[in-house]
Formats: structure tokens, C-alpha cells, sequence
């Protein structure tokens, strides 16, 4: 009976993290204070530890991790990379589909990866609580699950709208000791001002970033995490293509084409990463693995969007970084896959992008769920629609080697599972789910209001 | 780096299910018939197809696992055995704890290792559909799962209240293909006559087994199949510790104790069993391995039930099996570990219950949710209600260890993840959930109504 899951012993959990920048071919640019000039580890180092400014900044190919980050890892790394060997024989395919499962996590995501390393140097730099902000939950979940392992207090603002109709997200956070709050909230001045305009506020990302980091910064035991766009995130997640790297040796086997979902960049720039370096080294065989982002159609950064210097968050709070953008005041339509919902793409990614090195690609959200659920009829799991985005490409290419007879090795991130989102599953079978037109006035509008220096 | 995980290769899938009636000191008692002679199977033939029935009546010591099974079993299993070495620390015990980790199947329990073999002998009798009933959905989801990999239509009975408080794990059988009815139904003369006598009877478990076993009968492409207590679903559990004893030889360890919670039977059954091989050939060096069953004090049928010929459900529509039970038609306390909630126990759990081969204890809810969240917060894994009655032993019997100095070895069944149950935990942190007292004269007054003969 053949293998289909590939799993490494944890001795095998990698030993360093890689990073991009020294097999970039131009150097990244560095983020800009509000002045236009760059931004220095000073004004940053109120709200993160010196140890991750460093790694901000680094340009070193190996970054080792610390043992105490990977004894956490244990709890549930290296995750399985998995031949979809029943998908590929529902889709009749002569292609080979594998996926590495990052959703066997306990809080279901990719997210932890970067989370138990980000609570790691805190604790390291005498920090006791971390604030943070969440959407969804997905972020807030893995901050929490992380700050639990490191005996530091997080204090998570989450949207209100999803603190009232994502309970159980909140409920999995205060299970691993956390405190949530619906933002906006009357505990910061930020808080305090958008619920004076209006006590009906429902809450947004930006505001909520804006409470944990004015929390963060005011306090000296206090620092704030951000879960993706950053390149010490990015750093964190490349665990995952490592790993997959690996795995496949041990399949015997190796890409021809990589697909992972892409909002702000951090589970795209896990998996694809460590494949930049066999790339910039002349690939495999002298073949290249082509490395495919792949966005929603109604949020598309990097197929649409400008590449200029804008703002991180919606309320122009952060250090302006160059990256594909929508424009920070962009409002992307209501998509069920809440984490790509973002107006940017991660600085590293975005660059590598412009450069040539990775592709980008959009899916509609419709096509989206008609994939996950052919993979979890296949399959068993059931995916998170962020994790949707991959499988419909995969999937759609894995039909064209139908057409075409080739038999091509894809591979995808399921960066997690779909256990919390089962009522956008519901609105998809019940055909409540929209598929939204390519929001061009608004992106054009927005676009107007990108900050002109830099 | 120490490893805490144990996993076996794929190669390594056990190739048979161990049946403990070949160990037993005395054969199982049979099923009687409503006129008080045994049940034939050609009674049972209506709605089971004749391979299950063979394992059904079996003394066969090693059943053969047939490959198409097994191909399935892939897609999650060898499941991990894991050191819980963080709870160890956590609790200052110089016990080691290892867990089952069942909770990594695609459906989030232990329950679809049966449903698969169930499905793939019903499609090789030419059936082409399977009803069953659920209540929370544990079950209603494995066999969504588990029908899907074998092309079966599958129809589930869902308990009307969990169907309307729990529209997730009916949007999860949904996304694997099933069709979910609210119970009672206008489908059936049994569903229809509730609901005549009452428009808005909010359902039971009895009444959805009388619906899934009625349409089963009443149509030759159609069978029924049942989640827990019935021999040859405590059979299929076995895999769970023919995996662990490999796994722990892999950690150079065997347990003391083994914990594991105990509804119907099938996941203490599926741990246990394997064990009672080893003891019954006089156990390792000499040392019987304590298997312990860990019910709720609220359902307490091994521990305050009487060992009596008894209905398995509420109507009194199944054969008489020789159980301990509290009576066919007690109404266990709301607790929400709701795959506990049976009044009875598995016969073979039973029958080696009685013979003294296993031990039982009773745990209240509160402290089983205590448990729950220690180990969240340890290990990760927010962990299914069912399965904090088994973690509240072990860590009970590590605090133990931790007064007496023993370092023994503490084996569990994680048979379940809590994502679908988190608003059991909201309760808990808000203080709402209750303990019951021990409702002894609910069941004293069932208990006067157990069937007279056998």
C-alpha cells in the first residue's frame, strides 16, 4: 500500500528559518517613517523586541531558531505533506497533487509558526503581555495559543462585528488564557473617540490594529504582534517550505508549479520561499519551479493593484512600505476568506513579484468554494476559504494536464481548516454566496489617496 | 531534541482488527429477540449486511482489514500517540502521560474508523444507501465522510434541537454529500406520528434511531448503521490500540493505567481492548495494564447501573442485550459531553466489566472542563467534552503520582477535538455550566422498567 502522507520525525524540525533577501536580486526597500525618510529601529523598537527588528532587517540566509521555539513546534510540527492521490483520480488527471496540511495546528492554522516565535523574543526581552488585533479570530487565536506557551498575558481587540458573530473564535482564545475585547473599545483613547462619534460603531481592522498598538506603545511591559505583511513573518512561516522541501525528497519527488493563497503574503512566502533558493541556484535539474500567489479576484493586490509606498493599516498609523497596493483606504467586498481581505501584499513578496521572480493569479470566490468542497469530498477536510484560493487553482491546473496529457507535480498550502467558517459553506449551498464584480471605481478612488512622497 | 510524538509509517496500518472475545473468560451473551430467544441473523439481516453480521457473532482473534478500508484509513491514519510532557510539567508529576490522539480525522473524532469499514461492507453488498441517526453530529459526520468514500447516498436523522442549535456539524455532513433531516420528520410513520401527537416535538436520539431504522427496513438498497455499543464497532475501534501498543514500543514505554472515556463504549473499546490481549497472556514482565473506563457521574451506567438484558434504545425497538444499564428509558442530565449520554454500556464492555478484566469510575462536568482547559493550555489541542472525562482521570491519577512519588505511565484517548463544542466552554468561563447531582431516583424509577425475561 503506497505512502500518501509524508511525515518527517521531529528531529527533522528545521534547525533555521530562510530568508529571501539574500537570494533577492536587488536589496528590499525600506519601509518610511511619516517624514519619507526611513524608518529606524528606534521609532519601531517601542512596540517590538530588538531581536525581531533585527530579523526585519537582516539580509542573512539563515536565520537560526531558538530551541525553546522549536521544542513548542513539537505540539504539532512538522506538519504532513500529503498526496491528494484521491482528488487527482476525481479530477481524472495524469498530474500528481500534493498539499502540505499547515491546519493540523491547534488553532487551525499556518499562523502559529510565526506567533510561538514572535511570544518567544518577547518573553526573551523581559515583555509581559502582547496586544494584538483579529478579524476573523484566526490571528487572535494563534496569538493567544502563543502567549499561553510563553506565560505572557495577550490582549486581543476584535473587530466587534466578528466579537458578536465569530463567539467561538473568542471562546477558543479565553480557553488558551487570553482576554478579548470588542473594538473599538473605551480602553484606549483611539477606542474611546471612534465610539464618541458613533456608540453604534461596528468596528474594522485598521481600528483595531490602532487600539493594540496605541496600548502597546504606552506601556513599557507591553508589545504588539502582527500576524502577516512583515518580513520577520515571513521569515517565520518559510518553516513550511522547508519542511515541504524535505517531504518531497522523501516522495521522491518535486514541483513543477506552486500554489498558495495570498492576502498579505505570509502563507504564500512560507511555501514559496525556500523555493527562491533553488530557483536562484539554477533549480532542480536546471528547471525552475514557477511560484503562483493567488488572491480573490474582488481584493487583487498584486494583479491590480499599484506598487508604491502606502500605509500598512486603513488609518495610516504604520510606516509607509513599498508593496503592491489597492490603496489603504480600500474596502475590499464582504469575501468569506476573511484573511485576504487586506489592501496590500507583504513587501517581500510584493518585490519579488515586480521582479519577476513569482507569479500572481485571481480566483472568484464562488469557484473558490465549488474547489474546497470537491477537495473535501476527496480528501476528508474540510478547508478554510482562505485555503480555497490554492485548491481552485491547483485544481484548474490540474485539468489542464488533463487536457494537455502532461503529468505535472502541483503543489498547494492548505494553510488551515474550515471548521469556524462552516456558515459560509452554508451560504454556498443554500447559493446565498455572491461572487462580486472586480471592484474597479473603488480601486481607482482609493488609489487617488496613496501617500505622494516616496 | 526530545520527540513527543510517535507516528508509524503508512506501511505500518495494522492489517487486523483484534477481537476480545477470543480473550474473554467466557463467551458473550447473545442478543435476544422480543419474545426472549436469541436474535437470529437473519432478523438483524434487514438492515445489516451479512459481513458485519459474521463480526457481529465472531470469536475470531484477528479480523482482516480489507485494503480498500485501509486505503481510506490513509487519508488520517496512523494517528499520533503523543508525551504530554508540557501537562507533566504542568503539573510537577513525575508520571509520564501519553495520548491517542484521535481527533486528527477529518470528521474530528475517533468515530470514523468504524463508519468507513461500515460503508465499504454495505457497498459490497449492493446497498446504496445508509440511514443513521445523530445527535450533537459526531456520529452524522463520520458517516457523511465515510459514505462519500464509497459512493453511498447517505441520510441522516438529526435530533431536531441539536439540528437547529448546531447548523455546523450539519453544514460538515452537507459538504461531504449527505442529506440532513430535522427528527422527527414527515419522511417516516414513525416521524409522522410524533408529529401528530405533537407539531412540535423537538426530537431524541431514540426517535431518530426509530426514523433511520424504519426507512432502512422498509427498502433493499437501504441499511442502517450504528456508531457505538454493537460488537463489531467496539471491533473496528480496535485500530486505535494496536497503533498505540506499536507506538509505545517505538517510545520504549507501557502504560499502567489507560484512560478512556466510556458513552456506548466504542472509543474505550478501541484503546482498551488490545490490552486485555496482553493480560490475558499474563501481561508485560509480568504487569497487567489497569484499564480504566471513565464515564459521567450524571450517566453513571457501569458504576450505579444494574447488569441486566436491556433495550439499546429509548422505544425499546432493538434487540435485548445483556448490559449495564440504568434503563432503556432514563433521560440522562443535559450534560454536554453528548456522546455520553447513553444508558447503557457496550455488551462486551460489559461482560468484562462484570468479570472484573476492567475497572469504571464516575467524573463530574465541571471538573472534567477543568481538566479540559489545563490541557488546552498545555498541550494545544482544545479537546472534545467526551474526551476531558478521560483527561480529568489522568491528570487526577499524575496528581497522585505526584503525592506518592510513583513515576508511572499514564495512557489516554483524545478521541475528539472541541471546535464544535466551544459554547460548552463559554458556559464553563462564564460560569453557567452546572454539575449535576447524581439523579439516583431517576434511575431507580427506569430501572423498575427493564424488560422481565432473559
Amino acid at each position: 500500500m503506497e505512502s500518501l502522507r509524508f511525515v518527517l520525525p521531529q528531529s527533522e524540525i528545521p534547525t533555521h528559518w530562510y530568508n529571501v533577501v539574500a537570494d533577492m536580486p536587488s536589496a528590499p526597500l525600506p519601509p518610511l517613517g511619516p517624514d519619507g525618510k526611513p524608518a529606524t529601529p528606534e521609532q519601531m523598537g517601542a512596540i517590538f523586541p530588538m531581536a525581531i527588528l533585527e530579523q526585519e532587517m537582516s539580509s542573512e540566509r539563515w536565520i537560526p531558531i531558538p530551541q525553546p521555539v522549536r521544542e513548542i513546534y513539537r505540539l504539532w510540527r512538522p506538519s504532513p505533506l500529503v498526496r491528494a492521490a484521491r482528488l487527482e483520480e476525481m479530477l481524472g488527471t495524469p498530474a500528481k497533487i500534493y498539499y502540505k496540511n499547515e491546519s493540523v495546528s491547534p488553532a487551525g492554522s499556518h499562523k502559529p509558526n510565526t506567533a510561538v516565535a514572535q511570544a518567544y523574543y518577547n518573553r526573551q526581552a523581559g515583555i509581559k503581555r502582547i496586544t494584538t488585533e483579529t478579524g476573523a479570530g484566526q490571528w487572535g487565536c494563534s496569538m493567544a495559543l502563543a502567549g499561553q506557551m510563553f506565560g505572557l498575558d495577550v490582549r486581543v481587540y476584535m473587530v466587534k462585528v466578528s466579537y458578536q458573530q465569530k463567539p467561538y473564535r473568542r471562546s477558543m482564545m479565553q480557553t488558551w488564557g487570553a482576554e478579548v475585547f470588542a473594538s473599538p473599545s473605551n480602553l484606549t483613547q483611539t477606542g474611546r473617540e471612534a465610539l464618541s462619534r458613533d456608540p453604534d460603531n461596528m468596528g474594522s481592522l485598521g481600528l483595531a490594529i490602532s487600539e493594540a498598538v496605541e496600548e502597546a506603545a504606552s506601556r513599557a511591559d507591553t508589545n504588539y504582534a502582527l500576524g502577516s505583511v512583515l518580513n520577520h513573518v515571513a521569515l517565520h512561516q518559510t518553516i513550511i517550505g522547508l519542511e515541504t522541501r524535505k517531504q518531497l525528497e522523501l516522495a521522491g519527488d518535486w514541483p513543477d508549479v506552486v500554489f498558495a493563497p495570498c492576502g498579505g503574503g505570509s502563507s504564500f512566502a512560507g511555501l514559496a520561499f525556500p523555493f527562491i533558493a533553488d530557483n536562484a541556484s539554477g533549480g532542480r535539474n536546471g528547471k525552475s519551479v514557477r511560484l503562483v500567489a493567488v488572491e480573490p479576484t474582488s481584493c487583487p493586490s498584486l494583479t491590480k493593484g499599484d506598487y508604491a509606498y502606502d500605509f500598512g493599516d486603513a488609518s495610516g498609523f504604520t510606516p509607509l512600505m513599498k508593496m503592491y497596493t489597492l490603496g489603504h483606504d480600500f474596502m475590499p467586498p464582504g469575501i468569506h476568506a476573511g484573511g485576504l481581505r487586506y489592501h496590500g501584499a507583504s513587501p517581500l513578496v510584493s518585490q519579488l513579484y515586480h521582479e519577476g521572480l513569482i507569479e500572481a493569479m485571481g480566483v472568484p470566490q464562488l469557484a473558490t468554494f465549488e474547489a474546497g468542497v470537491m477537495f473535501a469530498r476527496a480528501e476528508g477536510i474540510i478547508p478554510a476559504p482562505e485555503s480555497n484560493h490554492a485548491i481552485r487553482a491547483a485544481v484548474d491546473e490540474a485539468l489542464r494536464c488533463k487536457e494537455s496529457g502532461e503529468a505535472k507535480t502541483i503543489l498547494f498550502n492548505l494553510t488551515g481548516h474550515g471548521h469556524f467558517d462552516m456558515a459560509s459553506y452554508d451560504r454556498y449551498f443554500s447559493g446565498e454566496l455572491e461572487d462580486f464584480s472586480y471592484p474597479e471605481a473603488a480601486i481607482k478612488e482609493s488609489l487617488q489617496h496613496l501617500p505622494r512622497f516616496g
